[in-house]
């Protein structure tokens, strides 16, 4: 058998409904054991147990890529899913040494594979993702408005807040904790007040902006799914029209071929 | 009288209007009651009539069921509702050993069937739950990414702080009010960040991740109720349209016929 | 002069233009007068001059009230706004006996009077209260479930917490307060599942259940605007397209027309 | 060369492409430069180099600005996005005496700048500026509910809660908090119903009328954005659907004009 045929042979096999809802299977059973080697009491009962069927796991995952990889050859990460199972299972492959914790808790990361297995899981987050290029531009703005916000912050407030203002950086998460309205005035302005008085001029203008902002970004979301929505609509229903009008007038066009033949006959006879 | 023409007989009677208006007439009276149970002042003053009542009309409620059931057959939980009041009356029955208080309050329930007795109601909650399906593929979502992120943060942080993130369950808990955006920072992100300064890097992900979804959740529902609206909108408008069509090219067929007519006799005329 | 032209000049008068800008600058200046007598100094400095002025507007109210019922008789009270007026300016004529503050307090009311006086203003007011109706059903439903989870709630937690849930009154006042979703779980829910652990299962579910419905009001809103706005365009549009049918097919008609007479002319000429 | 002539020149060159570039270059630069001084490690290590960066980024906008006016003169100030960086560069040149550390802060604004020289972002800031004058007239009701309900507010509760009802503008703060639900209940109403059990009866109505008039803004944007957007799509499609109609019609009238012409050529023959 050539290299060919086989690599196409894997390619169709791996990608085959059975093999892929046994991965899926593994997914789910994965989750499980890895939620389970979070409890103290399944640990000391029966973590070998966990670990290895865990290893065990990792190890189809790890084939199943090289399959695709194999089969697919450079081709297998041209489409982002693929990437992200890539990175996904690789992670796992990390020698857990260093910030231990850390990497043992990106080991769940492989549960979001379940997404890019489900078609309509896979759907719903491309439908998500499709939505941020229209909000870049918003995105952008509201990442200058918070530098803007953050380095007056730290000018104005550092020195006397600098659990809250100390640096850009902390400026920044604090700003973010206003905008998301936790706490802004109990936990922050008003103590923030007892020291600058006018302190408001700074927090509520920044409140209104970037409450505001994020509305937009909400609406402007809305919008454009509505308008791709309407388009869909108005296409289909323009053609509707279209064919309608192409119809009757079709029909009084026939009527007058028909008329104009009888007049043709007519005049033969005339002829005659 | 035959059984079949008694029960069908039975079943018109039990969902005329005169007992169903008496059925919401005692609903509410039931409320006022459950209400007053609830006060000890009343407890100790009309206790004993007020229990007394309770069982009257939790009696009328399981013989309105009674007879159902015996009107319609199985063909009683064929609707929802149906099954609805089943359960909500049958909790009532149950004896108030055990957890008592929970099952008293349970009695309470009862006071849901106004929703399945007053159509207007009805209409809103079957509206609300018509939505449900068109967001069960997000909601699968938001669980997939609860539950990996609550496995991570378990071993991240459920060591440290035990009354937050110490099971996957306590996790799932603290997300869920990190996600309503409550006491996010001061109440639990800036404790953790304390200890793991990088914990930002876990939670305003897992915030604009978690509001993001919700956001495009709750644009889902209103753009499928624009679409169902639209849909009759532009169904009536085609067929407007296609009818104004449809007349006018109507006319000159007609118009045109004459002509034919006309030209017939003419060229009857012409041949004799 | 007839009762009946003074009555009629006297309605026109007061509603004139000039008249109406009089009183609006009246409602402007009270305003600033009853937030100035919130100040203690303002008022130790110049008290006697601020209340004066504020009886001699009230009094020039009271005479304008006075005539609009004179000149309209009972038909003054038809239109809601009038109502509104009467009872906000009948508000100050309260004497202040028994709890005076929240008496004063109400005297400031009369600003909204701005409303009903500038247009502008009046028709966005109607627009919000426009919307009302149709969201009464969303609202009966939002407080049956209210009532439902206060009373399950007085039941199971009252005893242990009276501050919260003491009362009818009480639980459903931190269901708003919960509804909001302001200190859910770190003020209510957290201290309450250390007694019950289980308490999550009665708050999450509400949240959710209440959210979800204040939503859908929400979307309610959006979609019922949005109708009313489609609805005047859709009209719009389909007049418009009928017009162009119409003209086009009128158009090919008395081409038709000219056609007939030309065969009549024929006719007539070939039988001559 | 001309005085005329010259400023068209210099006002052509400060608008190239390059220049404009290089403009934008300096902004990002006077950003990093700008946010480096808030941090007292690096003023301490190279703290002049910085400062001296700043000043001569800063005569650099000086100094095209004053190009703009030589080449514009008072046109200059006809767009608004000038008179923005007229005002954001002039800022930094206000003697730092009196209040330094705020003219100090307010030297970061222009880094706004790079909202005004880049389109994408001028686009999308004006689309949100667009957005204010359709909710200018809630703005203004919001505001007199506000001052309103401050004014009773201060008389109710400001004796006994001077730091947060205690002068109209203390009462106004805090209501706006409200109205944001932070800490509303837990931080505000139940101190307040500590020592006025019906306080709710005032603050419960004030959560629900601005948070509706709240939403009645969001939702008006909406509507508005989405009228706009529509009026587009209609026009496009009443277009298309007009010129179908009329092609169609005009292939008949085509064909009847031939028909006449035969009729006329038929009739010729006939006469001869």
């Amino acid at each position: 058998m050539s290299s060919e045929s086989l690599r196409y042979r894997a390619g169709v096999w791996i990608e085959s409904k059975p093999v892929q809802n046994f991965i899926i299977a593994l997914i789910v059973i994965n989750a499980v054991t890895l939620g389970l080697q979070t409890s103290s009491s399944w640990m000391a009962q029966s973590g070998g147990l966990l670990l290895q069927l865990d290893n065990l796991i990792l190890a189809v995952f790890v084939a199943e890529i090289g399959i695709k990889l194999f089969a697919f050859r450079l081709g297998f990460f041209k489409t982002g899913w693929n990437n992200f199972d890539f990175i996904v299972v690789g992670i796992a492959l990390v020698p857990a040494s260093g910030p231990l914790a850390v990497v043992r808790a990106l080991r769940i990361l492989r549960v979001l594979r379940m997404i890019s297995m489900v078609p309509r899981l896979r759907f719903v987050v491309e439908a998500l993702l499709h939505a941020i290029p229209g909000i870049s531009s918003i995105g952008l703005l509201m990442l200058i408005i918070f530098y803007v916000f953050a380095v007056m912050a730290t000018t104005l407030f550092g020195g006397d807040f600098p659990e809250w203002f100390g640096s850009i950086g902390a400026s920044m998460y604090t700003l973010f904790q206003v905008m998301t309205l936790e706490s802004w005035s109990m936990g922050i302005v008003r103590p923030v007040m007892e020291l600058f008085p006018y302190a408001w001029l700074y927090f509520i203008p920044f409140i209104l902006i970037a409450t505001f902002t994020m509305l937009n970004l909400f609406i402007g979301i809305i919008v454009d799914t509505m308008q791709t929505m309407h388009q869909a609509d108005h296409d289909e229903e323009r053609e509707h029209i279209e064919q309608v009008v192409h119809e009757d007038t079709g029909e009084l066009a026939n009527e007058m071929r028909q008329l104009r033949a009888e007049l043709a006959g007519m005049r033969a006879s005339l002829g005659k």
